[in-house]
């Protein structure tokens, strides 16, 4: 049995039931607005980069403080000022009547060549795609809190028991299999974690591998994979694991650039969608290796080591940059810690990068028989 | 309780023991000839377009029957002679622990400099996967049943009851989750099926969608995913569902060539991998949609379409191409059918491609309520 926070100290999970109030409300207040004779204006937070801020209290990227106006009376306004009402209806009966459409599946159920006129309602994807994000800013609704189903590519075992639909799911149970983390995984209370630690792996092959070693019950953890640049549900997951259960989350990704930056989003966000980190991000995310101090520390042959490319290069060094316009580091995370910054810095020195795979030189269980409970033990990771 | 094919007429699932047997009992041989003073040379097919031939009987592409030969005591020879011993007694090695690597794995565990010169056992990896895949080919054994882990996507749903290291797994009880297949899917047994087909959805958002509706339990069929182009484990499940209990297989994807080919890799496999279609591909398998002709027949409108784009109409024309040397098919199972001609022909008119999504300009439930349904009593699909 595991120590479940105490729930009344967690923002209780939206329901859709609420989350379709919340939506009619603000659109509401719009039709309010024309009935009282006043134009009505949509204010809506702008999502660029340079309205991106590092919150240093929650640690994590965060949307800034900068609105946006969208006004049916003026020229400009009056196109996105119909598409952002069309889609929020669109939401809003999807919501209604329990459907979970895709924002493909809103886009296709939106289009249309406007009455009396040749003009569509939306010109391409990209367009509905858009509208769609400043609804979720302007409604402060994540696109799964409003029902709207993505691609999802997670998996997870252990000794951790799920319900949905009146099934519990006891994710100990799958063999050499998993349990796919689903798109909406906020309707899947956590009832039960037996666990001390939750392992999230990069690599889907490395997470089979540790499950058909059963890893997780020898070392009382829960394993995850988003396999590769995690999906949203994967995010959401590990980050309520660390939420309501307080476990610990430790990341384990080949040592490079690239896998750094699987790390940085699961700790911090994107900044491309900053504004979804309150629900996504888990700012006490600790990176556990590979490390490039762990290439030396576990005598990883030279010949195990890959050259860096280009692209490596360019993405380390971006890593520990400022914005130009701010002077702030655009991951303060890397840039702030002294450790993350030796550890990039032995990177662009050495400029050699090394897969997990390569501990397999010293035998196949290496990885999950050594070098993992070591780390653990020794609390050798990065914060 | 679905009807189970008489395992008796089944090929009988590879074990890791039978494997590791016949692996040593090749390797084996070649050491006898040096002990009888043979130069030892090993047989191996090859794996080259060119030897690459549609086995009709099978209705499926297959490696023809053109050997090459390595030999010890060549000076070309030697040096993957060498390598091809080196990992298959890794290879065995790993069975024998009942170690499960990946071939990267297999790399770095194999990668070394050879004693007293500075040449390395491997290059690089992709040195060490030709050589692997050489192994397969020779042995007649593919990576799974060699117990080597690959990379794998894809979800199932619906009444089927698998097994694993003792525990029963019910993938009707996943709620809004799903059942993650794992690589060495083999090893899972298929206890207890109750449906009449399996619906096999290009999509994961579409696979989500139609398990949250319960599509499944209405309709008593498995749903399965392999999250876009399908990865092996995916295609090994729906052969063995439609080998071992003989359920019939229907694909839906985009209409587009995209879209075909998937397809055609679940059921015809690939040209670059045809010598793992013995185990993979599923010849029965048929394509429902959605068809070119859907476009009309469910009154897609017009906006609705995508205009295709270079790439759309190369690929489309490769489906109907012969082989310039041979003067065979490339891809026989389109170019041979009379419908799929048509289809393709179709596209190459109108130059138009459709997502599935499009369905839901009728509504969100359109696709799970009316269009598949009718498509599967109709026996709308192509073969």
């Amino acid at each position: 049995m595991g120590k479940r926070k105490d729930p009344s100290k967690l923002r209780p999970l939206e329901t859709f039931d609420s989350a379709e109030k919340k939506l009619k409300q603000i659109f509401i207040g719009l039709s309010d607005d024309i009935v009282d004779q006043k134009p009505p204006v949509m204010r809506i937070p702008v999502r660029t980069a340079s309205n991106t801020v590092f919150d240093e209290k929650r640690n994590m990227l965060t949307l800034g403080g900068r609105m946006g106006e969208r006004k049916f009376n003026e020229i400009g306004g009056v196109r996105p000022f119909m598409q952002t009402c069309l889609l929020a209806r669109a939401i809003q009966e999807a919501l209604k009547h329990n459907d979970h459409p895709t924002i493909r599946d809103l886009y296709y159920y939106t289009l249309h060549t406007i009455e009396g006129t040749e003009i569509e309602t939306f010109n391409n994807q990209d367009e509905s795609n858009t509208v769609f994000q400043d609804i979720e800013v302007m409604t402060g609704l994540l696109r799964e809190q409003l029902g709207v189903v993505a691609e999802s590519r997670g998996a997870m075992v252990g000794q951790v028991v799920l319900e949905s639909k009146g099934n519990k799911i006891d994710c100990s149970k799958f063999g050499i299999g998993a349990f796919n983390i689903p798109s909406l995984c906020d309707q899947i209370p956590i009832l039960d974690v037996d666990a001390e630690y939750v392992l999230v792996v990069e690599k889907d092959a490395i997470f089979q591998r540790l499950n058909d070693y059963e890893f997780w019950r020898r070392n009382k953890c829960l394993l995850i994979t988003g396999k590769g640049q995690a999906d949203r549900a994967t995010r959401r997951m590990v980050r309520r694991l660390n939420e309501e259960w307080e476990l610990p989350i430790y990341v384990l990704t080949d040592a490079d650039p690239f896998g750094w930056y699987i790390y940085s989003t699961y700790k911090a966000g994107s900044i491309s969608l900053s504004y979804e980190s309150f629900r996504l991000a888990c700012p006490e995310a600790k990176f556990l290796g590979m490390t490039m101090t762990d290439l030396e520390k576990y005598e990883i042959p030279k010949d195990h080591l890959i050259k860096a490319n280009d692209i490596d290069i360019k993405r380390a060094k971006e890593l520990l940059v400022s914005d130009e316009a701010t002077g702030q580091p655009r991951y303060p995370w890397f840039h702030n810690s002294k450790r993350w910054r030796q550890e990039i810095k032995l990177f662009l020195n050495r400029r050699v990068k090394a897969e997990i795979e390569s501990k397999s030189s010293k035998g196949f269980r290496f990885l999950s028989d050594v070098y993992l409970p070591e780390k653990i033990t020794a609390k050798d990771w990065i914060e």
